[in-house]
């Protein structure tokens, strides 16, 4: 083993953990920059003044880069929707209408602000990258807690809370599909405000109006 | 003039309906055959026996051919749900019932059976060509009929049947569209059954169950 391999194995034991924060921060950097296509583990290597074997030794090959960053990207939503499922004081419509406005929100801004990073999602999500089912399965598990919570208290008539919640989650996905928002910006779709009423409408025991 | 140039122009005028609808179906068996990608407008001309230029006699350019056989593709569908929307003795919630089914249907059918279509249909959506524009215009009137009539007799509740149209629409993207059908043919959605019966819960005055 060569000084230079030694060292990088020294430094890589003593901060696991922080090294493979810098390797991704990185890619996420030039993904966000150049895009994930065209960003080499070279590229990344040579940035952080590390072997291309040394990035290897702690993601298998450029995709697991890749799924890792999709999922640091899609760990920002899924929190800031686990906070409002939880937030005392809302009613279970509420909820659900804050959750809907956030994950639309949500895909909407990394489609303007970050266009290269909502590509990679895209991407993630078109070619089923295994990140992406467990962001939608995260996803579901939110709107199930609250549709569960809501036929609980007789907010909701849910017979089946987690179908439910399924049905809601499809009803919104040309809100929150990155595919979608992104090709069809101004494709024909009703303001998310009466989208969100009508799913509460499908939900809610009574309905919202007479 | 040639004086295969002059009779391909007296055939032309002749039997220019005749003539158009032979280029679109020997464009459509190219098509299913080998894609529309691959397909070139020589082909289609060597195949009826005519001068390319005479094929662009009666389509600008191989986009309109494209654009012409998508029309002919899903004006089937609409014919199918505007005999459900017209069809007696059907409540509004079973027309809307059938013509999801009836959209489903059809979207799943080209994915399986015609794949090379369906990709076209999938790249017109994609890329928004202008027949497309149309084709979901024609779907929405049709749920607008579906919509105001059930508003009308009381058995939905819907106070602007429009919007209440265009929202039934979105929720069943995941359902109907090439993109998403062909995508992510064992995603995770709730059966199409279940999904109706939400939207129709959505619509419907008084809820479905009690």
């Amino acid at each position: 083993m060569s000084q230079t391999a030694e060292q990088e194995l020294a430094l890589a034991e003593e901060s696991a953990p922080t090294t493979r924060c810098r390797i991704l921060a990185t890619a996420e950097r030039f993904f966000r920059e150049i895009g994930y296509q065209k960003t080499t583990v070279a590229d990344i290597a040579k940035t952080l003044r590390m072997s291309p074997a040394n990035v290897y030794r702690f993601f298998d090959s450029k995709k697991a880069i890749n799924e890792a960053v999709v999922e640091r990207v899609t760990r920002e939503v899924e929190a800031l929707i686990a906070t409002i499922a939880a937030a005392p004081g809302l009613s279970a419509s509420e909820r659900i209408a804050e959750i809907v406005r956030a994950l639309h929100s949500d895909c909407l801004e990394r489609c303007r602000q970050n266009p290269r990073i909502h590509e990679m999602v895209e991407a993630a999500m078109t070619e089923s990258w295994e990140v992406c089912r467990h962001h939608v399965d995260r996803i579901l598990a939110v709107l199930v807690r609250v549709v569960t919570e809501g036929a609980r208290t007789g907010e909701f008539a849910a017979e089946d809370p987690v179908l439910a919640a399924q049905c809601v989650h499809v009803a919104i996905v040309r809100y929150c599909h990155p595919v979608l928002v992104s090709q069809y910006p101004n494709g024909p779709a009703p303001p998310i405000e009466a989208m969100i009423a009508f799913v509460l409408r499908a939900l809610q025991a009574r309905p919202a109006s007479a």
